[in-house]
C-alpha cells in the first residue's frame, strides 16, 4: 500500500493532541508503515457502559478517522469484559458491575454512534472476552504479577480513595491488566485516549515488552469542556451534545456555546485550518467579527458532519424562526393528560414543567409562561379541554411541552 | 459412624490451640457431625515451596492426626497453582515463582514426610490446579471483587512492605483469594494453620458466605521455636530439627534443647499429659529433677515417634557414646580427596571444616581438633594418605569429617 509522506501525516495527525508517549516513536511508526507499505494499528477501547456518545467522545473519534483516511487501520476494543468491572480511571468509587448481556446491548447501540464518525471500512471490531474468556488462571496470575501496588495506589484516583478510605475493590486493580492485554492480544501500534486514560495506556506497553513484542505508543487527545465553557461533558451535567440529537437541538446548543472554548471546539471538532481559526479569533477579539459569526459557522460544521451541509443551513433558519416564536424546536417534550378543567399551575406541574406550584406561580407572574402562544399573566387562571386536542406550552425561550389529550 | 462423645474430643482437640475464629463454633460443629455421623472436613493447605518438613510443621500435622484419630477427615490441599505465587504472609518481599515441575516433584517429597505424622487413611489429597486451571476469567474478578485493597494492606507483612517501598506484587493480592477459594471447592469445616495464616484463613470464610455455603472455623496453632528458644525454627535459621533427619541426630538436637521451651515442646510435640507435664516442670524448677531427665525424656518420645521406642533408646545410648568419643553421629560429613601429602591446614580447609586456614589455625592450637581419635597441636604438622584410605576428622565436640582418598 502506497502511503501519504510521513511529513504530511504528521501535519494532520498532530493536530490538537494533548501529548505522545513516547514524543519521538510516531514519526518513527510512520515511517516504519510508509517504507513497508503496510498500515498501523491504532487501537481505541471502550466499555460501553453508558452508550450514549457525545462530542466529547468524537475527539478521539476523529482522530482515529484521521488515522483511517490516511490508510491506517482502527481496531475498536468492545470491552464486554472489563466492562463488567468498569474503568476505575477518575472514579471516587467503584462502579456497579453490567451483566454481559446489558452489555452486549450497549455495545448495538455505541457502534451505531461510533459510525456517525468512524468510517466503516478499515476498521476491526474485538471484543475482548475473545481473549479474556480463554485466558488460563496461571496466566492471569503471570500478567498481575507485572505490577506492583504502589504503582496503581500512585494513580491520582485511587491513591484518593484510599487515604480517604473509600473502598477499593481487588478486581479494580486488575482493570489497567486487561486494559494492557488487549493491546498485546491485538498488536497494537498506537492506542488513542483521553489525558485520563495516560495510566491504563501505559501498561499496554509494560504487557508488549513483558512479551517481547514491538511496543505500542500512547496519543492523548485533551478532554473537550461542556457548552457551559467549564467542565468536562458529560450527560449528567447536561452540558453536552449528543451525536444523536437532531440537527436543530445540536445547533442551538453550540450556537449558544461559551465565547472561552470557541477557539477550541474549532480545533477539536472540526478540520477548519488552525491559521483561519486563529484571524477569526482575532478578529472577534478585535470587534471586527460578531462573535456569533463565529459561532454560527462552528455550529453550522459540525451539524453538517451528522446531517449534512442543507440540513446544517435549515438548522441555522430554524434557530432565528424559535427565537422569533415561530417554530418549535425538536426537542419540544411530549406528554399526555385526561381530558378536563385544570388550573394552570396544576397543569404546569403535571407536564412536569416544574416540580412545585410556587415555582410555577413565579414563573406565571414573571411573565415566563406561554400557552398556545399566548403569554398566561394570571396564575390562577382555568384552562379547559376536550379530547384530541394538543397544548403547546412555552416555558422560558425555549422550553415546549407539547401536551396531549 | 459413631463417633467419641463431643466433649471427649473437645479435650482432646484443644491442647496446644493458640486460637479458634469463631471460638464457640468448634464445639457446634462437633456436635453436628455427632449427630449426623458424618465426619468433618479438615483443611491443611500447603505450598510445596520447599519441601523439608520440620518439627514445627508437625505442630498443625499433629492436630490433623488428631482431627483423624477421631474420625474426621483431613483434607490436604497441595497448592501447585497457588506455590507459583508464594504465600505472602510474613515475608517482605515477593517470592520467587516456581515451575509447575518443580511444584509437583517438591509436593511428592513433601507428602512422604507429611505421611510419617498423618494417617495415609482418612485423607484426601487434592492439587488445586483441579479447580483455579479451570477457573473462568470472569469468576476470577468476581472473586477478587469480594476484596478491598484496603483490608489487604492492613495485614501487617503487607503493611510494613507498603511503608517501606519495598514493591508488593499485583499477583500476591490474589493469594488470600486463592487460598480462600480452596475453601470452597473442598467445602472445608475446619481449616488448621499457624497463627500467621488468621488472614488467609479468614478470606475462606468470606468466600464460602460469598458462595452462600456452611462456613468454616479457623483453628490456629502456635509457632514453634527452634531449638535455640528463640527464634521460630526454620532451616535457614538452622535452628530445626528434620522429620527426616537419622534417630541420633533427632535425639541429640532436642537433648540439647533451650531449657526454656522444653515444656511447650512437650505441650505441642508429645501426647504426655499436660498434668504430667506441670509437674516434672515443677520438679525441675525445684531442683528435685535434673532437666536432662525431661530432656532425655522429651527427645526419646520424639524419636519413638518417628522410628519406634527402640531405636530412641539406641540414639540416646549413642549420644552418651559419642560425648565419650567412642562412636561418631549419623550426620557426619563424608568426601573424597585424591591421595598424597596434605599440610593439615589445608586439609581442614578442602574438607569444608573451616573456609580460612586462620580460623583452622586457631582452632588447632586451642585443641579442637582431631585426626583418627589423636588430638592435632602442631598447626604445621603433614599428613600423607594413600589410596582407600578413610581419615576421620573431627572439630569441636560434635563435627566430625569422613574423607576418603
Amino acid at each position: 500500500m502506497q502511503f501519504r509522506p510521513v511529513k504530511e501525516q504528521l501535519d494532520i495527525l498532530l493536530r490538537g493532541v494533548a501529548e505522545i508517549i513516547p514524543a519521538d516513536e510516531l514519526e518513527q511508526k510512520l515511517q516504519k508503515s510508509y517504507d513497508a507499505g503496510i498500515p498501523l494499528r491504532v487501537k481505541l477501547g471502550v466499555d460501553p457502559t453508558a452508550p450514549d456518545v457525545h462530542l466529547g467522545h468524537t475527539v478521539v473519534m476523529r482522530k482515529l478517522r484521521q488515522f483511517q483516511d490516511l490508510g491506517h487501520t482502527v481496531v475498536l476494543i468492545v470491552g464486554d469484559y472489563t466492562a463488567q468491572i468498569g474503568d476505575p480511571s477518575g472514579r471516587n468509587k467503584a462502579r456497579p458491575r453490567l451483566s454481559h448481556e446489558q452489555v452486549l446491548e450497549n455495545a448495538k447501540e455505541y457502534q451505531q454512534q461510533f459510525f456517525r464518525v468512524v468510517r466503516e471500512d478499515r476498521v476491526e471490531i474485538r471484543y475482548n472476552g475473545e481473549w479474556f474468556s480463554k485466558l488460563p488462571f496461571s496466566k492471569v496470575t503471570e500478567l498481575m504479577g507485572q505490577f506492583t501496588v504502589a504503582q496503581m495506589l500512585e494513580r491520582e484516583d485511587f491513591h484518593n480513595r484510599y487515604v480517604s478510605n473509600s473502598p477499593i475493590s481487588l478486581h479494580e486493580f486488575m482493570y489497567p491488566m486487561m486494559q494492557g492485554y488487549d493491546s498485546v492480544a491485538i498488536q497494537s501500534d498506537i492506542e488513542l485516549g483521553g489525558t485520563d486514560q495516560k495510566f491504563n495506556v501505559c501498561r499496554g506497553r509494560d504487557l508488549q515488552m513483558f512479551e517481547k513484542m514491538p511496543l505500542q505508543i500512547g496519543m492523548f487527545m485533551p478532554i473537550l469542556l461542556g457548552t457551559d465553557g467549564k467542565a468536562k461533558m458529560s450527560k449528567s451535567l447536561g452540558n453536552y451534545v449528543g451525536v444523536n440529537e437532531p440537527a436543530d437541538v445540536m445547533y442551538h446548543k453550540i450556537y449558544n456555546l461559551a465565547d472561552s472554548i470557541v477557539e477550541n471546539w474549532f480545533e477539536l471538532l472540526t478540520d477548519v485550518p488552525l491559521a483561519e481559526i486563529k484571524q477569526m479569533m482575532t478578529d472577534v477579539a478585535s470587534g471586527k467579527l460578531n462573535p456569533n459569526v463565529a459561532k454560527d459557522r462552528l455550529a453550522k460544521n459540525i451539524v453538517a458532519q451528522y446531517y449534512g451541509a442543507e440540513a446544517a443551513e435549515a438548522a441555522a433558519v430554524k434557530e432565528k424562526e424559535i427565537h422569533s416564536g415561530n417554530a418549535i424546536p425538536s426537542d419540544a417534550k411530549e406528554c399526555r393528560l385526561d381530558a378536563g378543567e385544570y388550573k394552570i399551575l396544576d397543569l404546569l406541574v403535571q407536564v412536569k414543567a416544574f416540580s412545585s406550584k410556587g415555582e410555577a406561580r413565579r414563573m406565571v407572574q414573571n411573565g415566563g409562561v406561554k400557552l398556545a402562544g399566548e403569554k398566561v399573566s394570571d396564575p390562577m387562571m382555568e384552562v379547559k379541554v376536550s379530547g384530541s386536542d394538543q397544548l403547546l406550552v412555552q416555558v422560558g425561550k425555549r422550553n415546549f411541552f407539547k401536551v396531549n389529550f
